[in-house]
């Protein structure tokens, strides 16, 4: 175990950041959801979207930039459909609501879907397709589908000027001895997050994740985000990276397909009008969907047929080189497994920020959970 | 324009798919249908699943692999879905009729969704998706969907043997004044077809598109169609290529999303199980969805906004070196735009097949169109 990092249970990580949100004025439900969808991320393996925001969320609120106490507006339903003004709020809790609100049309009339719009960061697209499987909330089997836009970062193929976010689509399925299938995916080739940790790093980006100005590949990653925070083009390339050669196209095409289900169909902003600017967060938009199985098929065959086809992905033998064969979302239930038992491994400077952010709420800071002795 | 190349007017090229088809007993609908899908492939610049196709789709009918005079059969039907068994059909008449009723569905209850299973290869799959924004059959505003799993050629992420077709997934919505945004994208890095044209040239392939049977990168396609043809082990990679660097586990991800919306939802074949045995075609499963517009927003405003974003994207400044910034779907509108004023072109050797599937049938070559003088 390195030794700047220490560990937390998911019960005292979310404890705390239910607490700071509290302090903040969020509705009990809503400070719930909004630390629930945090350590979710940090459980899943994806800490960029985990308590790490904290601060950063702390702060949005704080200023007004994201609404505490504002009630989105229904701004149109019918039995399959459900569109929300979330007037500035947190993404997380509105997202969350509108996503059980689809599950319960879906649960009616089959399938239903909802827009959220003037929405803020959701945290992982995941967390909310997966709500369709939480027994919680329906004993129905369902498949669940969540996406949203984000500030644009993202070059067109064959551009120079940033277009679309990450703009993550994510889709869950049911299985039954096995996980469930979970894809949850940015359609750029890479998220930002992964830049800034080659600028940390002083390395060189893979060439094919990045353009510069000219639209030419870049592997500065310092200059490709100097470029992205005062807007003088370039930014990321969309999956399958530069030109068409190896489908560049096709992910191009994905992001702004999440960007109309987003961002168009709910009245919104969208491609290069949402944007990140120093001290304010962008407007972004999602957009949310149910399938009931049973509308297709008996779910009890549905699920055995996903258990034999998830079992032959995950048994298949590995190439020359590599160690296993996976299916999506399968490493993230192995990691919040490994979490539960273990605790959440958190880097000692996150640590220390939720340190300093608990100290300003008056919150005390999550217990550092003693793992094998190994201490940290 | 090059000497082996003929251009044939897309109204003679349609009668004449549809005679041939007639004479195998196709109803006149069906005909219809499967003609239409077969040059809508070439008007869109798509000449893999074009007319080309025609002396295989007429083997395959006189030899009793495709069915030309079963009746599919609904195996479930609710106001919001539909599961079709084709018993074995052509995939284009069962999928369009399919298509439309899912429209009709949708109509009915703003969402609908309908899977064929036990079906053959349908064409492509932005044919059904653009049914959605065809006036004649409705006058709504809709979102079109369309989904097909193949042939397993695909090789999981981290793998060696192919588990997953090209299994396209394609996307349609309207506008007003630009042409409809269609995303029509293989889920594989590239297709089949394109490693063909590799092979015929001797050329070696890009690093990052197949892996041979350790699944390390292959660049030989003779090699790795080889494999493929005798189930050696290796094949196509999916979008997002090797490993995970560029994201080839997102483009994995999606062909399995795909597969399961297709295959195990509709409780057929998926996976490796879908295979091109030489002599047969792999009975394939498809996926169709339509949503209406105006359950979520008032259906002008939103093609409004799309003809400012489809605009906003095809006005960008092209990177340094390229031509032109497009959007999904824009170069085939383009393209299918030329095809109606001069003709669609056809490599000689495939006009010489179409001439010896006429004559076996009886049916009248469609005449070559002379163009500007410059008739070929």
């Amino acid at each position: 175990m390195m030794t700047d990092e220490v560990r937390v249970t998911q019960e005292a990580l979310k404890a705390f950041c239910r607490q700071v949100f509290r302090t903040l004025r969020l509705a009990e439900e809503d400070a719930d959801t909004a630390a629930d969808v945090l350590v979710a991320a940090d459980m899943r393996g994806i800490p960029s979207h985990g308590v790490a925001r904290l601060p950063r969320y702390v702060r949005g609120l704080r200023s007004g930039l994201m609404c505490a106490d504002v009630s989105p507006e229904v701004v149109l339903e019918t039995p399959s459909s459900l569109v929300i003004d979330a007037r500035g709020a947190m993404g997380a809790p509105v997202s969350a609501r509108t996503m059980r609100q689809v599950i319960t049309k879906a649960r009616e009339v089959g399938a239903a879907f909802g827009c959220v719009r003037d929405s803020n960061h959701f945290g992982i697209a995941g967390y909310y397709a997966m709500l369709a499987l939480d027994p919680a909330l329906t004993e129905m089997d369902m498949i669940g589908l969540a996406m949203t836009n984000t500030a644009a970062l993202g070059v067109p193929t064959f551009g120079r000027d940033p277009m679309f976010g990450t703009n993550p689509l994510a889709f869950a399925a049911p299985a039954d001895e096995e996980r469930a299938f979970v894809l949850d995916m940015a359609t750029t080739v890479v998220t930002r997050g992964k830049v800034e940790v080659y600028g940390r790093r002083r390395a060189r980006l893979p060439e094919g994740w990045a353009v510069d100005e000219t639209g030419q590949p870049a592997t500065d990653p310092e200059h490709v985000l100097h470029n992205l925070t005062y807007q003088i083009g370039g930014g990321i390339v969309p999956l399958g990276g530069l030109g068409e050669r190896f489908g560049g196209h096709k992910g191009y095409g994905l992001a702004v397909m999440v960007d109309i289900l987003c961002g168009v169909l709910s009245g919104a902003a969208f491609g290069a009008d949402i944007s990140d600017e120093p001290g304010s967060t962008a407007r972004v938009s999602h957009f949310f969907g149910a399938l009931r199985v049973d509308t297709f098929r008996e779910p009890q065959a549905f699920r055995q047929d996903m258990d034999r086809l998830l079992c032959s992905l995950r048994s298949l033998p590995p190439a020359a080189g590599e160690a296993r064969v996976y299916f999506a979302g399968l490493k993230e239930f192995e990691y919040a497994a490994a979490c539960r038992r273990d605790g959440i491994p958190l880097p000692r400077k996150v640590y220390d920020q939720l340190m300093e952010t608990g100290a300003a709420c008056d919150v005390p800071l999550p217990a550092v959970r003693t793992v094998g002795g190994a201490n940290c």
